[in-house]
């Protein structure tokens, strides 16, 4: 399989194909496109005419979104482990996803994913703050429903790779977290695929004015 | 089953997840919440706190986002009917889901979804003609490659009830399509369940300012 994605610094959709490939160990290559850089676009689009990554491709097959790579390597390749195994947890899981794929525009817009940033007075507006209320009250709901004391519903699953670049965020931009949402967002943090992924940030140059916000 | 849904006229994400239960023929109830009205976003969160419509209640399962509503109906209710039987279309056809519950914000801005509306000579920007090209291209492809003369990917299934309400505004705007797109238009606004929509919104007297552009 090959992944095409944009910078690890920002590219928040490419992150979250990225880490649930390698936290469940499939082999495939990298390939990266240097985000609204002179030609990117049109390599891009010659993946995909869609023209956005993360693009998946395995044989002669092209998936072009990270919720619908999701779905594609839980069925062929993780046969279902990629959602918890109970019904009612993946209705939930899935909700939690399709909500932050259409949702959460205040959040993104205010707090691009930054992997280098680290900023400590954050000024968040009402709006923002709406968005990680919201964010807090599911991930609680999640941890308590699934009982679990790791990742959102128990196993790591397609759910923890879709909110990750939200860890991301909140810990770049310093948001205090509750006590057991900020414990959540540690164990993600310290996985070493998020780990590999800040460092790949870090070794990057290229610099998007409208991100640094 | 039990569907909460906003106003028929204007909530493009209800109109998604209503055409699927209806065109599948699976039984359920409907509640209509006016959007925007005095308690409706209190009497929203009193079914989920992510305060949007849809909202499926199965038993005592909620499933609060029309996407998730497709894969747990496709799941749960239609034993894997909702997407097509083969697996390359199916991974295109959550592409073409995915993509379109994450994007295309420049034609959902400026030409929300208003069922009652009819307008002759709309002014189409840049942006909106790249979404409604984009739209074209991923149609076109997915017909061919299914050999499709009937829906997206065959017979009718999520990706159909995912890009209806593109359909009614395509309609409604007066924008016009290639002789093959508009023939798929054509089909899905022929639907009884479509007309059955179309009628409800005709009835309703509520009007969302800003829907009004
Ligand atoms: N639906 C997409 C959204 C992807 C998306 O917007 N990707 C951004 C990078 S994070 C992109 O490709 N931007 C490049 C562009 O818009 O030209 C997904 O989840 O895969
Ligand atoms: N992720 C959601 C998006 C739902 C959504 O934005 N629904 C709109 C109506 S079409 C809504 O409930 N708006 C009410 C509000 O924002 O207060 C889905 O596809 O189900």
């Amino acid at each position: 399989m090959q992944l095409i994605i944009g910078n690890h610094n920002y590219s928040s959709w490419s992150l979250r194909a990225w880490l649930l490939l390698r936290q469940f160990d499939l082999g495939f290559d990298t390939l990266r496109i240097a985000l609204f850089t002179p030609g990117s676009a049109k390599q891009i689009k010659s993946f995909n005419p869609a023209g956005k990554v993360p693009i998946l491709l395995d044989n002669d097959l092209t998936i072009w979104d990270s919720l619908a790579i999701g779905e594609y390597i839980n069925e062929q390749h993780l046969f279902g482990k990629g959602w918890p195994a109970d019904a009612r947890l993946r209705a939930h899981a899935r909700s939690s996803c399709a909500e932050m794929h259409s949702g959460f525009m205040a959040l993104r817009k205010a707090m691009p994913m930054n992997c280098r940033r680290h900023v400590d007075n954050f000024a968040i507006s009402v709006e923002v703050q709406q968005d990680i209320d919201r964010i807090n009250t599911l991930w609680s709901e999640a941890l308590s429903r699934s009982g679990s004391e790791q990742f959102l519903y128990g196993n790591f699953s397609i759910a923890d790779a879709c909110y990750a670049p939200v860890v991301f965020r909140l810990t770049g931009y310093g948001v205090k977290q509750p006590a057991q949402l900020q414990a959540y967002c540690d164990r993600i943090l310290a996985l070493p695929a998020c780990q590999e992924w800040l460092a790949l940030a870090q070794q990057e140059s290229e610099v998007i004015e409208e991100e640094e916000v």
